[in-house]
């Protein structure tokens, strides 16, 4: 076991524990200790498949990888409504948890896995990657320009893909008794985390979900979107489907400048990402053109996003880990935010499109 | 005077006039035979200033222009509210009109102006330039390709410009007895009009206004959206503002394909227009970025916009002076349909943000 590295054992073998697995391994701070599945050969298929080192070991349970003592830290990709049980179990197993979105159910049920984790000094983080991509710091930095961007006027989100027919009669996102949040919580949690960055983190104080969103028979949402609002004026609106074209924008407009990206989530390429940025932009005398247009910024990493995030929070566990330091707050926060306004989206949709407040 | 030309006389001054004017010399089909202001001196300043051919007659009052037998046809860029009494006028005086938008303060006095071009066998059309462009035409003819963009689920326009001090203060498109529908009657116009085009021009159900638009003391609207719904389950959004960065979006998301466009009024440049369009766009294997991206489509262009708006006005207008054609239906009946969405967001907000059902 090399030194230093924060141990990471993989709770389940779902097909995006396919891509963190690899994250773990290219982190530079982290090392994939193991995998655990409900069965054995589950595991050690999965193993095998993904080249797991060899140093992994592999587990028939999820009780045995959260109770060997030379695993600091789970990554958590089971399906939302088996959080709460597996994240209580895990913090008191002392692991740090990397918890696949959306966290929970609800904020109520979020609110003990944090509880559970604060009590233990355990470090929290949610599985959002694009956020820690060098991209979405520099929009960030974009955004919050009072020069550059001025202040939020409005902001469009949207993720949307078609899923094909199998997935939509059996993925875990469209089953009430797993990911019962469905498309809502699958990428409307990403859209929400958009709003909720080029806002500042500042909640909203009214929701309001769009008419209509197409449910399964079992009332999960297959396609939903909402309207924003903030005290000051700024609005805000996404959509999110598992029925359109693979789609993810951003469009969020300020005072003074304009920023585009239509690949938020998932960057066109692994190494590069971009964004429009557009300051005072303007026509031309006669306005038969643009004198001032957006302009395309590029940044460059040389770790996916996914690596990126394990590595932050291996960071994170590490200062708890060697340094005592406590666990740190500002990604549990930003959770509970996405949370909550996914709350109160759903329960516009069960009012009857009613406007819901955020009380906060 | 050229054979065949169709002479087109512009009634007012307007700073929109400058460029209109230029391109009805540069319609192959149209001349510039003359302009009318409510002074001489305003005219001929005017046609001095704008190079104005030198056969292009100069009136101290709209009515003069309007009464000159060797005028065919009008180009009328007045406040909205002055739209219906040079209107009729103009039928009355048996004149061709291309008219601003938005047409009319609500569709009630737009079908009075109709009836009057209609009874009179006279051409009407809208000066929306944009979708004379041949980029709308490619565009539309994605949008309505069953193989490349499938069913519209969702589209999401916006015009936006930061205004000025002075032209919050002074501009017509913010005085109430002038321009009364603000930034909804001239951005959001554009808005719905794109809208429209992505729905093949099928009327939405139900529009609802989006929470605390921005009005100025005179009750003008300065920033506003709102969401329109289709029977069967389409959903749009739009926001149209005097008070953010320069901005004009569409997203079109369909079943199969997306639409991205970022400049769709006025084209980055005047001779070239390009939009984004993806069809079957998906991740790669391991979802660390795209297996299939949008593609950027450029058309191109001899005549700007404005000019290939004035040739198609030009042509319909000929149609019925040369060939004893009948009006065309066309055009006028996407500015009604535009005018009627409009309306319907206008009541939503006057109805404090329920939502308004439109009959057709």
């Amino acid at each position: 076991m090399a030194e230093g590295l924060i141990q990471i054992g993989v709770v389940g073998c779902a097909d995006i524990a396919r891509k963190v697995s690899r994250a773990i391994s290219l982190a530079p701070n982290a090392a994939l200790c193991g995998v655990a599945s409900r069965s054995l050969e589950k595991a050690s298929a999965f193993a095998a498949a993904n080249n797991l080192p060899l140093s992994a070991k592999v587990y028939g349970s999820y009780e045995a990888l959260l109770e060997d003592p030379d695993v600091d830290a789970v990554y958590m990709p089971l399906p939302t409504t088996l959080h709460l049980h597996w994240a209580l179990l895990a913090a008191q197993n002392k692991k740090h948890l990397l918890l696949e979105k959306p966290v929970a159910l609800h904020v109520a049920q979020f609110d003990r896995i944090l509880e559970a984790c604060q009590s233990n000094g355990l470090q929290f983080m949610d599985n959002t990657m694009w956020v820690h991509n060098p991209r979405t710091a520099a929009m960030a930095q974009f955004l919050n320009d009072a020069h550059r961007f001025g202040n939020l006027k409005s902001v469009r989100t949207c993720f949307t893909f078609a899923a094909d027919p199998a997935y939509l009669k059996n993925d875990i996102r469209v089953k009430a008794d797993l990911d019962a949040l469905g498309s809502l919580g699958d990428q409307g949690w990403y859209c929400i985390r958009a709003i909720l960055l080029a806002a500042n983190y500042e909640l909203p104080k009214t929701v309001l979900a769009s008419y209509e969103p197409v449910l399964n028979k079992d009332g999960v949402i297959l396609d939903c979107g909402a309207s924003l609002y903030w005290q000051d004026g700024r609005v805000a609106t996404f959509h999110c489907s598992f029925l359109a074209n693979l789609t993810m924008d951003i469009t969020a407009i300020g005072t003074r400048g304009t920023l585009h990206v239509h690949d938020f989530v998932i960057p066109y390429h692994e190494k590069e990402a971009s964004f429009l940025a557009g300051t005072q932009t303007s026509f031309d005398d006669l306005v038969t053109g643009w004198a001032k247009q957006p302009e395309k910024h590029t940044v460059h990493t040389d770790l996916p996003q996914e690596a990126l995030l394990v590595r932050e929070f291996a960071r994170l566990v590490g200062e708890i880990k060697f340094k005592n330091s406590k666990p740190d707050n500002k990604w549990p926060t930003i959770s509970r935010k996405t949370q909550l306004v996914l709350d109160a989206v759903k329960a516009s949709i069960q009012r009857g499109f009613q406007p819901v407040q955020i009380h906060h």
